[in-house]
């Protein structure tokens, strides 16, 4: 038996429900918001759909021809039960299967309607965990507080039960009110808290989350955390291993360690939290969480940019750490096969630097608090930038539309390559320089094969290198990997910079990480986990796992 | 035996050498800046004296009195062996004693010179170490590479054999140079980097350390990282664990742990090297250093200002984080007691605000791209804060000088204690509008008999409460403790913000850490330091410790 928590449905925004369901049930095409927050689902507890298929279609069909039983549940923390897995991972033996008697503790604990059997209500949230592998869905459980998970989780260790966490406590409601603080900017709150709703609930209080994504109306905080989830702010404000000061956390034993300090400085021995955040919840289950935010600036900028080759790029990104400094606040790249896709394939979006094509573009932002002493600055910057022909062309947003327009651009690239076809998508950390090399070599390598497009957060070094395809091809597949990652691991780049590994990219992690450290994430896995019951065969290599 | 790496003696900066050598051979008043050093010394690997007396003239009491035997080292990692320790702490029976075998082995690795067992040159280094405890060293190792750190520590480990890691490796000359990449501001250097020549280093590429300290001149990058030093710059760049990006650690069996990433994002199994960062050694001894450098930016403005009262101080912050928003880099406090201190005890520092007294000031440290446009918005800034009445006065630095004789006053305030006779020094995180309700309460709690000051980090909720009295006094300290720290783990906050817990804290780790955090802190340290022989005694509690 496989136990889940499951993203959940949240009856405070049933729209996203419908989103989930217009997916999966429907042939409808996708909304780029909704499609970009199943694309970053990687800041959810649950694995991304994205990193298992080629293409939407792909997941469609393979959901189609799976056989497994869905549970939608209107929402709390939930658990689902999983008979038998894929082909390619060995289910563990020493796991036990699910009973009636458990059903009937399961019960005892969180009531009838959040123990939940029916197969209708498991659809939606069952669809994004699946690839390959035939699952069938047993049970979908809702604790709705810490004691209900602590409970479920010590349960499930004495029984071998295996649980996979996949979403937090959801309603921003009664207890589950968010705590700020206005003098230190330390926000609490509960895993399930959406971020959406913390960015509205903080822009009352004039600031904002240190991490934006495109996923942030559906997306948990706790989810983000234990996924170490990157995203647009990251070049401002650093990773959330800077920015969360404490956690709350269900071991599977169901101890909770309650490390949720509101303090910025605490050096009071080993800082443990650190090991949840990114472990993908195979570690324990974040219950609540501490986080610092800064103030929300008001002044934002945007430029759209046109360059004649990747090292302007690079030079473009150090002039404007130095001359832009504080008020920098995104700098995204993207090559100029992103942009011919974005235009072909996606409806209303426009080339800002008509009518010629550059190799590559940049959009640069700027936060600060003074709007017109920023576009001053950000405008005489890019005028320097061309003099000296970094920028061969540019255009500077006059208004919010404009921004939104510019950012659709870059946003959309995923959208764009869903409609394209099939497409293999990888999230790298390089050295910056080396970065785009990867793409040059893998179009050599596919020739005409396939497009290979790179694109991504280029202040943080970090690659999205897609690879696209009229239809999934193993041949073009085997062309790609393991070369990808050989390619990666040469350059001492990360082969997952922010999405995780999951369970595809499990036995990959040696490519990123030497087997004495390999060995010991496996021995804070058994001291943490003994019996290997939290969201077994991901992360660590399969061979850990048993 | 006790085995030591101690703070380097450095020989391309023998002015420090000469510094430690003032301090405790001679009874001349301490400079500043090497005053500073020590009492921030929390920055390196060792405990900082300043945690173990009540005064610099108690240490040199101490020291005088105690048996140990000292060698002075010109560079290099360094061990040292203590054949004796406290009366509080109990000797683990399970070590072994030094032998004959074991120098000859240390001889065979490090060479003749690197095994020191000369007394004169213990001298110095063994000081910072030790308060009631009597040792004798026998021995200091100066390990030059990693390779020769794993030796070293693999046959400690066999033997069992203790060791207290206490500086890196120091010379930044040949393979030591650090290695810079201005595309993503990533420094890579070795542990034994001091950090004014790795801020010197990056000012020549217009880079500059995310974290500053008044111990610059003599902390080493590694031990910054070993114990998580805090310092000015954190209000702005936040902590290591933020800004750190990779490290190469050896453990206690020799086993070197290559997590030296140099990317921003990895997203690849559990992110271990934050369990190195704060642990002050006791988990694996830290080799080399990757870490996220800010760029330089060339206008600094500061201002130095009046408050009322506490609650006025609080608000500013609040203003000043939204109104100067992103040049906003330091925001300090002091109460009118330190500024009594200060103006009283050191010479040549003159109060900006005469002649009348405040209740409050702050330092207020602004940096930015642009000189005339900060100092524009700082003092549009400061005139709303003075008609809305959260500023009763305040001057604005106008040139270098001004700059840095308003942090004189902020950074004098240790040494003016010093010079004031025996002080009781805490250095607590805590929810920043009840951090000053602890200073009060002290002071009801005291009365005449000692003068409690605060001051410290606002912006970090980080308070620094130093009790002074004419000399140490048993009645006082009992009323002062447990009290601090029964009232900061009351309120939530923490009994160490930046010091760490070494060894007079590491019992007292469960004012701030539950049961179940300290159990699992024990576990970490069992499964990576099976034998126990790093830095014993330190941070974990005792019992954890055999």
């Amino acid at each position: 038996m496989m136990m889940m928590m499951m993203a959940t449905m949240r009856k405070k925004s049933p729209g996203f429900l419908f989103v989930y369901s217009r997916i999966f049930h429907s042939h409808q095409p996708l909304n780029l918001h909704h499609n970009n927050s199943l694309l970053r689902s990687g800041t959810s507890f649950c694995t991304p759909i994205s990193r298992y298929f080629g293409s939407i279609r792909e997941c469609r069909k393979a959901f189609q021809a799976s056989a497994i039983n869905h549970f939608k549940v209107p929402s709390g923390f939930r658990f689902r039960c999983i008979t038998s897995l894929s082909s390619v991972v060995q289910r563990n033996p020493s796991f036990s299967r699910l009973n009636s008697d458990d059903i009937e503790f399961f019960r005892s604990i969180l009531g009838e309607k959040n123990v939940v059997q029916d197969e209708d209500r498991l659809l939606d949230a069952n669809t994004d965990w699946l690839r390959k592998y035939r699952g069938s869905s047993k049970l979908l459980l809702q604790p709705r507080s810490t004691e209900e998970v602590s409970q479920i989780l010590k349960y499930c260790n004495s029984r071998d039960l295996p649980v996979v966490p996949q979403g937090g406590n959801t309603g921003l409601v009664g207890g589950s009110v968010p705590v700020f603080d206005e003098v230190s900017g330390i926000l609490v709150c509960e895993a399930g808290g959406i971020l959406e709703n913390l960015s509205s609930f903080l822009d009352n209080q004039g600031f904002i989350m240190p991490l934006d994504l495109g996923a942030k109306g559906s997306c948990q905080i706790g989810g983000n955390v234990s996924t170490n989830a990157g995203g647009l702010r990251l070049v401002r404000y650093g990773s959330l291993h800077g920015s969360v000061l404490g956690l709350e956390v269900v071991l599977a034993d169901g101890r909770v360690l309650d490390m949720l300090g509101t303090l910025r400085k605490d050096n009071t021995g080993y800082d443990l939290k650190h090991l949840f955040i990114g472990s993908e919840g195979t570690l324990g289950i974040i219950t609540k969480i501490s986080i610092l935010t800064p103030p929300k600036l008001p002044a934002i900028n945007v430029a759209f940019l046109g360059c004649k080759d990747y090292s302007s790029c690079q030079k473009l990104l150090v002039d404007a750490k130095r001359k832009l400094g504080e008020i920098l606040s995104a700098f995204e790249f993207l090559d100029n096969m992103s942009m011919d896709l974005v235009l072909n394939h996606l409806e209303g979006i426009r080339n800002p630097l008509p009518p010629t094509m550059h190799n590559f573009y940049v959009l640069l932002e700027t936060t600060g608090t003074d709007e017109s002493y920023d576009k001053e600055k950000l405008e005489a910057f890019l005028l320097r930038s061309m003099e000296g022909g970094l920028v061969s062309d540019g255009v500077l947003a006059q208004d919010i539309n404009q921004i939104s327009s510019f950012w659709q651009i870059r946003e959309g690239i995923p959208e764009a390559l869903m409609k394209a076809g099939a497409v293999y998508k990888y999230d790298l950390s390089l050295p910056v320089e080396k970065m785009y090399d990867l793409v040059e070599e893998m179009r050599t390598r596919l020739g005409n094969s396939a497009k290979v497009i790179g694109y991504g957060h280029l202040g943080d070094g970090n690659l999205h290198l897609n690879i696209s395809t009229p239809q999934y091809d193993d041949a073009v597949f085997a062309q790609i990997e393991p070369f990808v990652y050989e390619w990666t691991s040469n350059h001492r780049g990360s082969i997952s910079a922010e999405h995780g590994l999951g369970l595809m990219k499990a036995n990959k992690i040696t490519y990123s990480k030497s087997p004495e450290i390999v060995q010991i994430m496996g021995s804070i896995k058994k001291l943490l986990d003994p019996r290997g019951i939290l969201n077994p065969y991901k992360v660590l290599p399969h061979s850990l796992h048993s």
